[in-house]
């Protein structure tokens, strides 16, 4: 990090690991493979991200739309999902758990951290999981507020960084995403690279900040 | 066109024409005269568009967030809106005028447009103008279901196209954009040229479409 110095930090970044799918097949794996692969790298963003003093952060970790993929790889998203958070507990981090809990594809193992906010160590960076998220699911409750929205405890997003090529946002917190500046990389997210986090907090502290004002 | 030839087109293309201000100014005018500049490169994008058989257009006129600014600068955009709007009814288009109507920043003159869609010529490019819309007072209408939005008329967005540099949706139709593939053109809006279509275009076709599955 030593030849790094930001001048405006995001407070908030959102990080759509994409791409453990393609890369695993590149690799000669099964598809499935590839979720397996996306969780040091998961680790790695969260320790930098402490070094830096980035207060939140916030992993796609699927979605309803995505759990219509075949049964082999649904376990596979969900056991990586379970993985991390056990992970996760054992650093220092403030977690909530965001996603439909109802539905049977909602990992129970991760039922205890969707109510408030669980502490680990110090909880210095507050990270937020989506899991088994949708966005429909999410804004559905708009009429009755800001705070009625199952993810009110989740802040705007400066920042979102997406590897795996694609330029789109895939249904991510669509109303804390409103005004967030979006950087894509386009390795898959298991090549994740220090660098990568340091290319999008480069070009992300150029950014203006209007709000649309 | 010649040249170019595409074997998969959008079918509903959003356009966000940012970078009037920016334009005007690195032209040595005040900022509020960009957005007269911008109205040319709307008129040429449709005529693109309607000769490539692209069904439907969005352009993000401006939005509630927008009329913060200065007076001199509002009344500059709002005008635009309205010349746009009458240079578009002596074309082929079936129009659609999409904002917060009940507002004293909405231009009256553009009332007629909003109840249903106008058809001009054969109306052959659906073109919807969002005219101080609002991402919040559109989508806080959601819990009674997607034919409830304001903007329920507008269809699924399949490409945005972004003038002026910023990576970012700026509260643009939310729903409707939530898989949209996002293409950013540094250039300022006023700047528009042909090519700047055809990049886009060519970029377009060579993404997948998932929709998360």
């Amino acid at each position: 990090m030593v030849s790094y110095f930001f001048k405006r930090l995001p407070k908030h970044i959102g990080i759509i690991p994409d791409g453990n799918r393609r890369w695993a097949e590149a690799q000669g794996m099964t598809k499935e493979k590839g979720y397996f692969f996306g969780l040091d790298p998961g680790i790695r963003l969260y320790e930098l991200c402490l070094a830096l003093g980035i207060p939140e952060l916030t992993f796609y970790g699927f979605t309803v739309d995505n759990t219509k993929r075949p049964s082999y790889q649904r376990d596979a998203f969900r056991k990586a999902c379970v993985e991390a958070v056990k992970r996760l507990s054992q650093r220092d981090a403030a977690l909530l758990v965001v996603g439909n809990t109802s539905s049977p594809q909602f990992p129970p193992e991760l039922l205890p951290y969707t109510q408030k906010r669980t502490v680990f160590g110090k909880g210095s960076v507050k990270v937020n999981f989506l899991v088994n998220y949708g966005w429909k699911w999410d804004l559905e409750h708009l009429a009755q507020g800001f705070s009625a929205l199952p993810s009110a405890d989740i802040s705007r997003v400066d920042l979102i960084i997406r590897w795996g090529g694609r330029r789109r946002l895939s249904g991510f917190l669509p109303i804390q995403s409103i005004y967030a500046d979006f950087y894509v990389i386009d390795d898959y997210w298991p090549d994740f690279k220090d660098e990568h986090l340091y290319q999008a907090l480069s070009w992300y502290q150029e950014q203006d900040i209007t709000l649309g004002g």
